[in-house]
């Protein structure tokens, strides 16, 4: 299996329509700059959306749900069942992600790529079960080579469904129990950083969990050590279906030019793995919040990313992503319906 | 003219139904804390509307308008009529605040305390008129003593307005030329801080431009040294009258039990104006951001606020207030309509 459009371009930016909504941003009733980050977040909407005045009224959510076999290792404050259990919350609409796409508006689709504890066919779950989790990669590679394709292939998908329905916006999320030890794993390989420095409490570990997760992702990084030189490589062997889900999600929403809100710790691992493999991806990627998991300041570093919002969130499911959601609606809203000192016969600066 | 209503005891917070919200919140189906300030907000107000699902949904929004006769020691970087023309502005809804207030569905009054360029009668202008701006408070007070107190009556009776509309937040912006110096020097006043450590670039003045107006405000300061012993007394005399407004507004606010989201550094700094008259009230205060303006985070730390957002946001007119209401809504959705782990049957923490 090989993917025809994993390596396409990385659709340009409109940078006339980018000038044009810096020319209108100057021309607003407010001394300039005066809004911050709302002003750039909607001249970079208009050169995403190729418009002056940008919309994200239809937003897409996906929620990719997998089971990892390095839950095997302990590297968990909740039991792998949690998986499967809350992929029938997200259905019925108990989940923190589904309270948010709700009071959004927002389309929610959620994914199942392959859980221990298989919740089954149900209204509102798409099932694209690769395997009952990955392998441990503690002990191997967590995916064979068809495994990752079909993985990334998920989130194409996701993309082009979004596309279809017409969204202006797009949001990844994931469920998996052990998954902020594959995407500690995935970033420690593609930064060179040492598993203490990014390995975190994820669920609850308490401090000793935390070193025995970093000693765990050690151990493997030394098994694998000889075969992490590019970034698919990296995730097929310590990622996990749901990472490489966003990954392939975050690669087809860049070339289709659809915008992304990138959400927490292991969305971000997804988006360094799109990014490493085409850097232009980056310039599709908005970044909802800098999450409370230790490690992720480090991959937003790496990703120059300005992350939105610092409320100490550490849920996943696109949940810091959701709640940035309304500020790129009232950017575009204040970008598109103040008046001009002109329209307003308003002074300008002395 | 005596306010009898000034040193009215503050409601207290409803401390049994901070702790059935407290209780409701270990029960979603999330790891304990993944919410982060999410959780917390939703605490908060439960406690301060006595009811374990709290509601923004009504949110009443306030502008206070007024000049400044410190403006003619050339502290801002905008001509004085600007203030009188953003009046229009607001009304007509050309302005950001009037943008966010239609986008979140929110009642907005703007009150006209005095301006210099008067804009006059008009629809959705409350005429509140003390004076055409205070005096220059570097050559005396900014207010007499009845200036005070119309101005703190009109912050209250903008309160008792939104309570009457049902409103469950209030927020409360300001305009006025030159007001970063006033919010500046009333800060010094009470922070015991120098000119230096808090006058910014208010609109947008250079680095000499700042230079000057710390200078100002140090030579005004001396001016008043031996009359600056309580709060009131320094808001009279280097404050503001939309200053004094709104710190009337949370003094009022706090007694009648009606939650407060703080905007900027002005605001914040009217904020400090009632705590010191009343440390009670800052239980009903929620900080909305830290701004840009560079004295602000020494004020946030005086209040002991933890801000919502930090987005480089330098406009005022409770532009960043209105800003966060989606996140206390999200807050407020997502602690009613979360599933508890009982209900979606979901396993608990190892």
């Amino acid at each position: 299996m090989t993917l025809s459009w994993l390596h396409a371009p990385v659709k340009p930016l409109n940078r006339d329509m980018q000038q044009a909504a810096l020319a209108r941003q100057a021309q607003l009733t407010k001394p300039p700059g005066a809004l911050g980050q709302l002003e750039q977040l909607a001249v970079r909407l208009a050169a995403m959306q190729g418009a002056e005045r940008p919309a994200v009224d239809r937003v897409a959510i996906a929620i990719f749900a997998a089971d990892h076999g390095i839950a095997a290792e302990n590297v968990s404050a909740f039991p792998q069942a949690v998986t499967g259990e809350m992929v029938k919350n997200f259905a019925h609409g108990g989940a923190a992600i589904s309270v948010l796409a709700k009071m959004l508006a927002a389309q929610l689709e959620v994914v199942n790529l392959g859980t221990v504890n298989d919740p089954g066919e149900m209204p509102g779950v798409l099932r694209h079960v690769i395997a009952a989790g990955t392998a441990n990669f503690a002990q191997g590679p967590a995916m064979d080579e068809e495994q990752l394709m079909r993985a990334l292939q998920a989130g194409h998908d996701s993309v082009q469904r979004a596309r279809q329905a017409g969204a202006q916006l797009y949001i990844g999320g994931e469920m998996g129990i052990a998954n902020t030890t594959a995407a500690a794993a995935l970033a420690c390989a593609l930064l060179g950083a040492t598993p203490a420095a990014l390995a975190g409490p994820g669920t609850g570990l308490d401090h000793k969990g935390v070193a025995h997760k970093a000693a765990v992702i050690e151990r493997a990084l030394a098994l694998h050590a000889a075969h992490l030189g590019t970034p698919l490589e990296c995730l097929r062997r310590v990622g996990g279906f749901e990472i490489a889900a966003l990954s392939g999600a975050y690669l087809a929403a860049a070339q289709h030019g659809l915008p992304v809100l990138v959400d927490g710790f292991i969305s971000s691992v997804a988006a360094l793995v799109a990014v490493r493999c085409n850097p232009n991806i980056n310039d599709w990627l908005l970044y909802a919040h800098a999450s409370a998991e230790p490690g992720h300041r480090r991959v937003l570093e790496a990703l120059q990313a300005q992350p939105l919002l610092s409320l100490g969130m550490r849920l996943g499911e696109g949940s810091g992503a959701a709640s940035a959601v309304p500020l790129l609606r009232l950017a575009c809203a204040l970008h598109n319906g103040m008046a001009t000192f002109a329209e307003a016969a308003v002074s300008g600066k002395l």
